[in-house]
């Protein structure tokens, strides 16, 4: 049974979502429709971007990912499809697809062998009247994604693209005294989401990565910590987070709220021995688990 | 697989949504179970009864739309279970159904041969022990649904109803220089969805309808486009939505926010020559893409 | 088909309960997996465990409940796996949930035989790596429901649990002029539900029980009525909740907007003659439909 996987920002208060399964569970029956997430802020690309980024490949492969952040429905943007390491996307050609898809390409048995596949959807057999010209997630997309889901070749949805729409890379980028890197979301925990990843930092700084700071306007904190109750409740710390990046979180409590940041914001990441700066509460040496990593315990 | 939905006002921080669905898989198991919404205003069966309107029909024959927005749970009014074009619709008897089942027999293949059958639901078998005495939703709306989707008849939940609840129709009224229409929901993007149909507005205004205006207190938007950025970003423009019917919005921005307009409101739509009380800075002669119409694109 | 429950502190605005589906139907395909709520507030561990203890029994026998609400993610609290009662149990040793597992043994065939089967989760059989040490709903505990709705034997997950840990018993207390009783949860409606249940109502107070009160600070209501509709709109109300167990109401209205009250905070339940106290607009002596009990009528 196939997966399609939905990430959109319609929220839940309107009947978009199930309007748009209507015609998934229609076109393509006994698939499973996973959720993603519906709230990706209201016509935010890049932050769309990075969540597909991010679970993506949490799917088997046969997975349908179809994203639908949108704000050029209507206009002259392309509606795109894509295959990649074993995965199909279906979207908008505004850039929300193409960091997963550039992923799934890298990661697949042979990346070398040219670009992944990516057509413009110009084919639309669509059973039941199109209402209005604002809804091509339901009009367009999902009909192309029930498709795909069901089998049918990518080659029949139309040409292909070969200039498809890239957004900024989620790269770090160097800065004086260390990393810049993008704080891209902030979750309902208050915990602020950074694009930099744990590999990025191992390379980067060494067998002491987990001693490095983050500094959040006048704040630094210090120290990659296990759990978020290895600092006192209502202190800030730093984690690895589940989409494998580093997170600027307060135990027990939101660090959002505490530092009154906004997605979109920066943090400058400083190695280990660049103590300079320190202005906060934590400790410069981190203690109790911070050297744990239960990674190596579990295998 | 047979499809049920779910419309209700029950919100998702609550376990009312899961508890109705143990209900529905364990009497139907197999069944695809769609939330249509559950984000009505609590308690707005007008709301309720405007989003079922607009859902129903996208989901193929055979389905079965459960609906609940019932202040009047436990009290004296009737639960009901109807069959329509096809569909079968189960919820209180307050008005929130009707809407649905007129169109949905209506556009039934022999609409004169009858009414809808619509009955009270008098028949209650329930395995589980009932708990209070303010959860029909649960307790009984999910069984009979369940039992529907199971294949049993319409016959077997109770008596037949021959004087539903009706709530006032969401047709447009005439006023002076134009026609009253109804702000019936506003969804999270911050567009102003209105009931009238871009039916109703080709037959009234003919050829030139996509040059209508729409006065809301004492802004006028004037012209039906077809994509947000056919105008500039933050301006106010008209478009036929996802529902089918003429929508107040703003490029990349919340025309609910600009205007100060609250579900329930009127706007009053104006003929393309209508001009005298234009007092916007939307151009008087739409241009760009209002002309286009992609449905005749596409076929 | 089994059916596994998702009960999370998550919210839906990330995409954690999407990332927790991927995984489920990776490992154990086929399954329904049906959300109870995802709007427990952020670590509130006795609400999550509540919420659970009022829903699980709703769920066929064979059903896998999978709930994570736990601050010590990543921590020294171990992370267990149930059965009881024919049900399946999985999430953090917090006392989540340990009240719907106790209920599970209460309610099973010979609950004589001995306590509740509890394993700590020691064996990690995960396809994919890893990311990070924050997201054992993810990582650890939807792999381990997945292999038990998938019919693998309990016995594989871990050692036996002897101690597991126990939140404060949702028990009334006794107190001066009568008994003390939580106000677990306000759910959308903003109804206060208590943890008081008909069961304890009708044998503390006899066949009089519906006409206690409950005090809120220095207000009364009294008499439990059977639908919100048989008083005023905007008056209070004390009704049997869909949970089983005593609400505070207000028709068409929000209790909770109208007494302020939060969860964690206390009523007093007055017995039938006990009306000194009375200091509300209720009539002491309620009318109309307080004496049906539509469950006798049901049968």
């Amino acid at each position: 049974m196939p997966v399609i996987t939905l990430l959109t920002d319609f929220g839940l208060v309107d009947p978009y979502v199930g309007e748009m399964k209507a015609v998934l569970l229609d076109g393509a029956p006994g698939t499973a429709v996973v959720d993603l997430t519906h709230g990706v802020q209201p016509g935010n690309v890049r932050e769309g971007a990075w969540l597909l980024f991010r679970s993506w490949d949490r799917f088997p492969p046969g997975s349908c990912h179809l994203a639908v952040v949108d704000p050029g429905v209507g206009g002259a943007r392309r509606p795109i499809a894509a295959l990649a390491g074993g995965h199909a996307f279906v979207g908008p050609d505004n850039g929300l697809l193409m960091a997963a898809i550039d992923a799934a390409h890298a990661g697949a048995s042979d990346p070398l062998s040219g670009g992944p596949e990516i057509r413009e959807i110009t084919v639309r057999e669509i059973d039941r009247p199109r209402r209005g010209t604002t809804f091509d997630g339901r009009d367009l997309f999902a009909p192309t994604a029930a498709r795909l889901a069901a089998g049918r070749p990518l080659t029949e949805v139309g040409p292909e693209v070969h200039d498809p729409v890239r957004i900024e890379p989620f790269a770090p980028r160097s800065c004086p005294g260390g990393w810049e890197v993008e704080i891209v979301r902030i979750d309902r925990f208050g915990n602020l989401i950074t694009t930099v990843t744990e590999e990025f930092l191992r390379e980067t700084f060494g067998e002491d990565w987990r001693l490095i700071g983050a500094r959040i306007g006048d704040r630094v904190v210090r120290g990659v910590r296990i759990a978020y109750e290895d600092v006192e409740p209502g202190e800030l710390l730093l984690s690895i987070g589940g989409g494998g990046t580093l997170e600027i979180s307060a135990s027990r409590a939101s660090a959002c709220r505490r530092l009154g940041v906004s997605p979109g914001e920066a943090a400058v990441v400083t190695g280990p021995r660049n103590d300079s700066r320190e202005g906060d509460r934590e400790p410069t040496s981190p203690g109790g688990s911070v050297f744990r990593d239960r990674r190596e315990e579990d295998s």
